[in-house]
């Protein structure tokens, strides 16, 4: 055993960051945990914070308050820029500090498929800011809507396109339907709010493509009866200020929200080692970086292949959370010992995968078990509350939905951030 | 009777818009409510959103979601530029829209005494976007302390700074020293939070000045036993990005929170009548215009000396809804009557006022019974949650506070918004 302590830097406290972490908290080993948030994001609930039914800190919790009784782990805020596989560092263009294990965990973004410049016209949803972000626009445009004289430009601010047709895009959609519909339609006086057209544009022949056709279907049918519109083996071809072009057809949306699409960040391409075409790290079985078996990358930035079943594993946090388990496992077995076990392959364990659709409504396979339905939907509910970090944001989210599911509130609608308020908006008609 | 129902535009739904527009539920009118926000704000908890312990959707409360059902009402979003009483007519570069009554309850924000250059520096605390401004920087403070290698430095970002001692100054200064002396001194590795500065600079001889003397000496004395250095008849000479200079003493402090001086909005400047040296209106007893007698001014935006007791009725939220009942009832009693009654003057009656300067301590002054402690801080709990809007609102707020007095938890702890992290707080030191 060497008289040094390991140093295991983890990069990312999302879901697989999170887990590798507290899969070492006894360990012999210090370590680092470094993320550009203070906080650890619940990402599933997300869309509840884009759509007002919960509030950022209900699905946010401070790293460091997490981590407050693991003594072995120090936490830092902070952007990488570059990991050094020959130096054994990570740093930015100032400073660099060596590991002994690194554990990269940055987690992916959407992908606009060679066109950024699409980002500011149809924000995507992955962080905090995304989310009030995407809030802001959705609330704004009933507010102009509202006091908007001409119909086509009206029509336009009440169309909402969301495009992708996985888990946030079917949840997205379902839950702008539900705020048109049910929600708010009583708060408005010149429009009728249950009139707005809610599209999902899906690139695929189906919803949901890592879930078996038959929920596809259910996902799909459940939707049109709520009043989404579904495109399916539709391509959006261009995006801009007044809407969006559906291969040649054009549609006037002042509301686009991103959703399809995966992008490993850029800080993997300086590991130099080959990525997939979504930039993420093809590692080997054991969640190693080729070359490198000190350095591993694991959820949404690996590219890796099950073993058992030759499948891609997918890029979903019960996946993230096992590669982090898994990690942790190894270099658990491997520092102080002079003859470390030969590491085993990850293999990934599929307990079942869920979509929420709207309140009272979802999709669920559960090992072969398909269903949907209010009784999919309540285990989607307590399945999000187990998983939810610290006592007070499943309290917080389980009173949150309560409330909701009897008053059918949404009340946290705050347009937050610089607001951009057509002027035209103070216009009010005399009826 | 006119044939036409009279339209009574009120501008500003904080608690003086709001009272008029509750008053004249049942009146014979047509309401348009304009405000910039989307949203009634419950000012006197902003400082717990600006100090992590609750969530800006807490506080606040859609506009619309108030008046649903009161259908007299049309809500609009939007900023007014002009009023121009001789048109009677408001509105801005675009477009005017006639009244035939007019109410400005606009409010007030800090003033930097002819230092408008100082606002970056030292943000005040009007809005919820003031209030999560500086709960980032608040908490990147701490954590960019707990990387920084100079002491010099260090000291700087864990040196704390609020100018100006009324209400909302004494209440941010005490949660401050709260946050770091119990909070999240566990958080953290490096760093003793507990070692943090907290100074309240007031330019006046004491705390609270509207308050009798006893209860500034109180509140005084409750600060310093927490911890917080407060400097009387100390007059902010400069700020810039290092620090502050009290007087010719310069003091470096890396987070400066300003909460002094009174400013009304440059709107009521398009009024072209008589305002005071703070821009507010000098209104009539009746709190009405001077020359336009159908035009009130109420609330913080309004100039008013009572005149039972000749002394200036203060810019409190009290004394803001009793300015909003007080219209209300005069509308009221005018539309539709051939013969109005002739107007009573305005009279604020003084049901107490009270300032929380910690967790378990307040000061309150209720008809000349002077208290502080523990039951003044229950007072305190219990008037606020009755004022706040919304029966959800209460009922989150409660939550909150119940679930902090048992675990003296603050996890609304986000950092949010671009947080221009300095990148040398990823250097991780090795102890």
């Amino acid at each position: 055993m060497s008289e040094r302590t390991p140093v295991v830097v983890v990069i990312g406290a999302g879901f697989a960051g999170l887990k590798v972490v507290l899969g070492l908290r006894k360990a012999p080993v210090r370590i680092i945990l470094v993320d550009k948030h203070n906080y650890h994001l619940f990402q599933p609930l997300l869309y509840q914070v884009a759509t007002a039914a919960l509030s950022p800190a209900d699905i946010a919790y401070p790293i460091r308050r997490i981590f407050r009784k693991q003594a072995n782990v120090a936490v830092a805020m902070g952007d990488v820029q570059v990991i050094d596989l020959a130096k054994k560092e990570f740093g930015n263009a100032e400073t660099r500090v060596p590991f002994d294990y690194l554990v990269v965990a940055v987690g992916s973004t959407h992908s606009y498929f060679g066109h950024e410049e699409w980002h500011t016209m149809a924000p995507g949803l992955k962080t905090i800011d995304d989310a009030t972000e995407i809030r802001k626009r959705v609330l704004l445009a009933f507010e102009e809507a509202e006091y908007e004289a001409d119909e086509e430009a009206r029509r336009a601010k009440l169309t909402f396109v969301v495009v992708g047709g996985g888990p946030t895009g079917v949840e997205m959609a379902g839950a702008l339907r539900e705020i048109a519909a049910n929600d708010i339609q009583r708060d408005f006086r010149s429009i009728d709010t249950k009139t707005s057209r809610i599209l999902l544009v899906q690139g695929g022949d189906r919803l949901l493509p890592s879930f078996p056709q038959k929920l596809s279907d259910r996902a799909k049918a459940d939707l049109e009866a709520m009043g989404v519109e579904v495109r399916l083996n539709a391509r959006v071809t261009k995006v801009d200020d007044e809407g969006i072009w559906i291969g040649d057809e054009r549609l006037r949306a002042n509301n686009v929200i991103w959703a399809a699409g995966v992008q490993a960040p850029p800080l993997l391409k300086t590991l130099c080692v080959p990525l997939d075409k979504s930039g993420r790290v093809i590692v080997n079985p054991d969640c190693s970086v080729p070359g490198n078996p000190n350095v591993f990358v694991i959820g949404d930035a690996a590219a890796i292949t099950d073993p058992a079943t030759n499948q891609p594993v997918p890029g979903l946090a019960p996946a993230a959370m096992q590669m982090g388990r898994f990690v942790a496992k190894i270099i658990r077995s491997e520092v102080g010992s002079p003859t470390p076990p030969p590491r085993p392959a990850f293999h990934y364990v599929d307990k079942g995968t869920m979509a929420t659709i709207g309140t009272r409504r979802a999709v669920a396979d559960i090992k072969g078990f398909r269903f949907g339905g209010l009784f999919a939907w309540v285990l989607w509910s307590i399945i999000h509350l187990t998983f939810l970090i610290s006592f007070r944001n499943k309290l917080w989210v389980m009173l949150n939905w309560m409330y909701q599911y009897f008053t059918m509130g949404r009340e946290a609608r705050l347009i937050t951030g610089k607001a951009e308020l057509k002027l035209h908006t103070v216009r009010v008609e005399q009826p």
